[in-house]
């Protein structure tokens, strides 16, 4: 499969922070293989004309937990441990691999229409998951957030049920459709794990050449909680067991300092800016704008939809460039250009694919809004329209490793229709009780 | 003209905050004329089935400058004094009416087509946003934020061109359209007048029943700057001109004091929050918990489109929702009722109407968001998905004042192609010059 876009404007993510204009781009299989202004030679399969358009690389959401979108709005009005211990965790002890795969479709299916081709998702029965993303066509960093909660001279990887998941899972899933899916070692964070997990499964990562996700310092009582326990941070924690030697994630990052800054500059650890689910649990701002400053890598995440309430991406894009301003009072302190880098290139290094940019090579992760809409209206400058003005029901088309997989509403790869029945249906009941759904 | 909706679920805002459920709501001429779980008697114009939709009333965009829509996205990226400077003033001085009008034209149906309802309005040549405003179909309150930069001894309303703006737009258009627009008497700010203006134009408002509509507070400079000039706030130095005598609209209130809340709760003054201007600007977190808890009344606002740059404002009702959670880290400081509250009771209460609310007498300012969409999957909760996961774009039909003007995508008062076309072909050449458009 080829495709020629025509006529394209286009925000390329390059470093020198190009636009195209009245240009072409071209893709082959799953790859971009022109980005020019000639007309490239040769017959394609698919003509698209772009005019009225921007194209954009797609949106990397690197922090979620799909099948949570079977929660959206569920307990609201509560305060944290209220909400986890009366609502969030009763739920989760009732999903079963089928809700969980009704969940995660209808997640991918809100973002697919968003504008979203690739995601890094935390969450159980990560299997059934995994079969929705093969089937949507995004990409996705999959991973099964490991706890261990027993005595710690206890531990024993065989007897670990999450060593046992993360297992099944890379040896299942790393590297399914191509590339498509990654499985990545996993932990949920410091304080629902123990140094042993920490280093099995850092071992694990190295010898499997996995990344790692974590769940990092999200919360004032969490971060303080470690440092009582063990006077290190959980960036500094994590890093005695070798946990941060490979390519990672750490979500939240809401309270770190300075200090893990530096190691996270060092050793590559990304941080995941999850701005609305941070505002919405009244965990505090992130200091992105100072992370940045020193060189840290940062990703843009929905989190959960339990916490955000939607997986619209563009959002979160416009949140992160305001946020920092205002709370920072100065109105430079993020730019519209850090803003979109975060969401595309930014995520793409969280997650070690060669996505978030228009470039000859890198996968066909692309996307187009409808430029001629309203709001989009008038344009002074694609990048201010595209982070400040666009939402995602501005997405006209979705193509994920250069296959188009949402067009002008309609859902190419998945059954909307079915999904929505599957969730009201079979989940919803099985999870809140008859007359749900 | 008469509707009745039928099967309607819907938040109706009032004090106990009900959800009707399967219910009636019957609209004749402009009002409604029943909310119920029975199916009125009578015979109607037109009968709309709301299966699968959720109801509530039109929003209120409590502050905003129309015709600024045609400079969204201008001279971004820039620090507050030279935008303004360099970009928006320059692009104001080459503004004529018909400029005007198509600006306001093109921000009045982004408005309509995210569910609003009804404005407040601070602009120049505001004769010719009125005629926009009265074509599209909303309610709206317009004014023309006086200004007075002479020496306070020279001043003479004969002599002052926005004394005489003020005159003919109340003689011109105060109550036209049988009150679908009201006239508010206005003052920019503090920093852009003096007291002569303030005792004139808040003489002339009780003179001739207007409402007051001033911006106040919106930046740390700006309020230091009149406590150094006045040993005063700047509400607490319009006040003793009877500027607050009475209904006004006091827009941003980043700075308010205590001090000044209290003469606000006193003397009615209606604080409008406008949280996503404020941090692009980088001007701050308006206190608005605190307001709330001692009483002052608060509405919801985009601003204009230069410093937002969307006019949905379901993502300000969001952001409402959730910021001042994140910033006081405190995930119960806002819940998701009181930012309904202030996008359409708090909003109607500071613009003097009886709309925001869904009940017998009230104006028909009513619209449906389609809640079978992927992203109001599952409801869990009406009023958690509307807050947190509804996007402007989910509304599929806007009335106002018992007229659909909006249904699934279309404009039913409105020719967005021509207003896009004059827009491009007149508007933007004019201001920016050749080549824009």
């Amino acid at each position: 499969m080829s495709t020629l876009f025509t006529h394209v404007t286009a925000l390329l993510l390059d470093e020198a922070f190009t636009t195209l204009k009245d240009g072409y781009v071209a893709v082959e299989g799953s790859r971009i293989t022109y980005v020019g202004s000639q007309r490239p030679q040769g017959a394609y399969d698919e003509v698209l004309d772009c005019t009225g358009k921007v194209m954009m690389p797609g949106l990397v959401n690197a922090h979620t937990h799909l099948p949570m979108t079977l929660m959206r709005g569920y307990g609201g009005g509560h305060n944290l441990q209220d909400w986890l211990q009366q609502y969030i965790f009763p739920a989760e002890a009732r999903l079963d691999n089928r809700a969980v795969a009704a969940g995660a479709a209808l997640g991918l299916a809100e973002m697919i229409a968003c504008g979203i081709t690739c995601v890094a998702d935390m969450y159980l029965r990560t299997p059934a998951i995994a079969q929705q993303v093969l089937q949507a066509g995004i990409s996705a960093n999959l991973s099964c957030g490991g706890v261990y909660f027993g005595p710690e001279e206890d531990f024993s990887p065989d007897a670990c049920a999450d060593c046992r998941h993360q297992r099944e899972l890379t040896e299942g899933w790393h590297g399914a459709g191509d590339g498509q899916i990654l499985v990545d070692a996993s932990i949920h964070g410091e304080y629902t794990s123990c140094p042993p997990l920490w280093r099995w499964m850092a071992d694990y990562a190295q010898a499997h050449g996995l990344g790692m996700h974590v769940h990092v310092s999200e919360t004032a009582a969490e971060h303080k909680a470690c440092l009582d326990r063990r006077g290190l941070t959980p960036i500094q924690a994590l890093d005695q067991y070798g946990v941060w030697d490979g390519r990672a994630i750490a979500a939240h990052c809401v309270y770190t300092t300075p200090e893990d800054w530096a190691i996270m500059a060092r050793r590559g650890v990304s941080c995941v800016h999850n701005p609305y689910s941070n505002l919405k649990l009244g965990s505090g701002v992130a200091p992105i704008p100072a992370m940045l400053a020193v060189g840290v890598n940062v990703a843009l995440g929905t989190d959960g939809m339990s916490s955000h309430n939607s997986a619209d991406l563009f959002a979160d894009l416009k949140l992160t460039a305001l946020l920092h301003n205002g709370v920072g009072r100065d109105p430079l302190a993020m730019t519209a250009r850090q803003a979109l880098e975060l969401a595309t290139v930014g995520g793409a290094r969280a997650l070690g694919r060669d996505t978030g940019r228009i470039a000859p090579g890198a996968v066909a992760d692309l996307i187009l809004l409808d430029f001629d809409a309203p709001n989009l209206t008038p344009c002074h400058d694609v990048a201010e329209n595209l982070v400040f003005a666009a939402h995602g029901s501005n997405v006209v088309m979705n193509m994920a490793r250069g296959r188009v997989i949402y067009r002008n509403g309609t859902f190419l790869t998945l059954d909307l229709e079915r999904i929505q029945d599957e969730v009201r249906r079979y989940a919803l009941p099985l999870v809140f009780g008859a007359g749900k759904g």
